[in-house]
């Protein structure tokens, strides 16, 4: 396999995808793809497996509440005793990256694509440096998710996604081929928007423009999105973050204009007293998407010269306060 | 009474001292005045006056405990109707500084001096605009206190003081005179040891490279002295901060040594899991110090031209998080 983007082949006639993590995200888009019969969805559990095996997956969505009985679903705990994937998905909290080559390398066949949904900058070229870059495809999920209990989501707005071909550093960019338009054709058929990206790296880019501000100050204040910005403390901590990241990003190759700043802002405003993932995991206790959402942001900035000393501060801020890492 | 030092006499034998606060601070340093009968002492308190009026002072001390009854003490509600003062001693919280025209007025002669004993910039500045220069003293209290109940203090460790002349801004500092040297015999006779500062505002940016980050991150993150320090973040968060705070002392005239920062985190080692005061006012609901502790310096660095990135940041997080002013 090439770095090509005409060798990145369509994957063949309903795929086998493996999806590697069934919380919130892996969950739902695969009983996307399960309900509407798109693909052979095979799926790897860790802590959950037991509750959906007996019980199969629960969707309560503002879409429409659906049901898939434990017999259609394929669920694994281990997987060298998964088939070969066509697809693997990788829908894992990025705190769990570190075990990308135990539960990922027996899924694979020459040919196998990886298609990570998760947060922020680093996975891919996790996923690339222990895989292959051929092989790493990226996405990202806009979605406003909960997982009530295992198996049990609540999908309560949005959901589409947006995924393009990975470029490493320094790479142009060229996010189309002909397997990323496969699949976003078989997330469209199992009626989940999806864009294909032309420019994998400016799409992370403009996530974490939302992603850095509200998941960072959110957890580290305890604070939920109205509360950060019904303060003029707050919105200027926000605009601040925001203008570091447009610069950073600028720096990447990945223009985004100004004008976003306030127009996330507003956008932000629709959402009420929303509590961002972060927010989330700090209150129940469980380990932060810090790497993933502002360090790898913040090394890359400084790596590219560019000054973000907000992002630097809140970042250490965010790494002290993290559940999992008490004396980091 | 003009600007100049040799004018800055001693306020006689027996002085009045007017008492502006009597919590925690006011309390202690009034107690030890009176204990020793070093001046004649009249306390303004607001709402801890019945309690105090009922059951007098009761010290618990590291250096021995003791206790003054209601009728060693002169206790007022209002300073309309306290005797004027040779010297007025402000020991209110620095975020009760819009009541000074009220309180303080009263008690004034044309040759009566103010002590402020308060945290941080802008609390001097603020008398010497209403007052008179020429009238202002500065102060810092290096004390481990807390009130456990109204007139009940605990001084928990140390307890020595500094004060030097007030210097406006561009001014030289000289900090001496007649008056600050018969103040600091006055509460070396009470058993308190006091120093005299020959340069106040050299002082005040000392005591601030503790104050800004122990304080402000301590309130922030809610962390403990110790917790701050145990962590590689939380250690870089204090080491950043410090050196912008030398940068702007050093800009402001006042050039503290870089070995200071280690300095003071190995004296801040030995404190153990010290809760500063502003992360107790937190946890109680009350308003933070922010603006004599994080915002005055902040700006006085930014007319200075000294970028303290990390400051403002903490600045308007703790701004953000202030419990009296939730939305501000």
């Amino acid at each position: 396999m090439h770095d090509d983007l005409e060798d990145k082949l369509p994957l063949g006639p309903r795929p086998l995808i493996a999806v590697v993590g069934v919380g919130a995200l892996g969950g739902y888009y695969a009983a996307k793809l399960i309900q509407r019969d798109q693909a052979n969805v095979h799926l790897l559990l860790r802590s959950d497996y037991d509750a959906v095996r007996a019980n199969g997956l629960q969707i309560s969505s503002y879409q429409g509440d659906f049901f898939l009985p434990p017999e259609r679903l394929h669920v694994h705990r281990d997987s060298r005793e998964m088939p070969k994937a066509d697809l693997v998905l990788v829908t894992l909290k990025a705190t769990g990256n570190e075990a990308f080559d135990n539960l990922i390398s027996p899924l694979l066949t020459e040919t196998t694509a990886i298609l990570t949904l998760q947060n922020g900058f680093g996975n891919e070229d996790r996923l690339a440096e222990l895989f292959g870059a051929q092989r790493v495809i990226g996405g990202m999920a806009f979605v406003c998710i909960n997982r009530l209990s295992p198996g049990v989501i609540h999908h309560i707005d949005h959901g589409f996604l947006r995924i393009g071909e990975y470029a490493s550093a320094g790479a142009p960019a060229r996010g189309d081929s002909p397997r990323v338009r496969q699949i976003a054709e078989l997330f469209r058929a199992a009626g989940v928007q999806c864009d294909v990206l032309q420019d994998l790296r400016r799409g992370r880019w403009e996530k974490l423009l939302w992603n850095i501000p509200f998941n960072g100050f959110g957890a580290v204040l305890d604070r939920t999105t109205d509360q950060l910005l019904n303060s003029e403390s707050g919105l200027e901590l926000v605009r601040r973050i925001m203008r570091e990241v447009i610069a950073a990003a600028a720096a990447d190759g990945a223009i985004l204009p100004d004008a976003l700043v306030e127009q996330q802002i507003e956008r932000t405003r629709t959402m009420g007293a929303y509590q961002s993932s972060m927010q989330v995991d700090r209150r129940q206790g469980r380990a932060l998407e810090i790497e993933a959402i502002l360090g790898e942001p913040l090394r890359r900035a400084q790596r590219l010269g560019v000054s973000t000393p907000t992002l630097a501060t809140l970042y250490l801020m965010a790494r002290l306060i993290d559940p999992a890492a008490a004396s980091q």
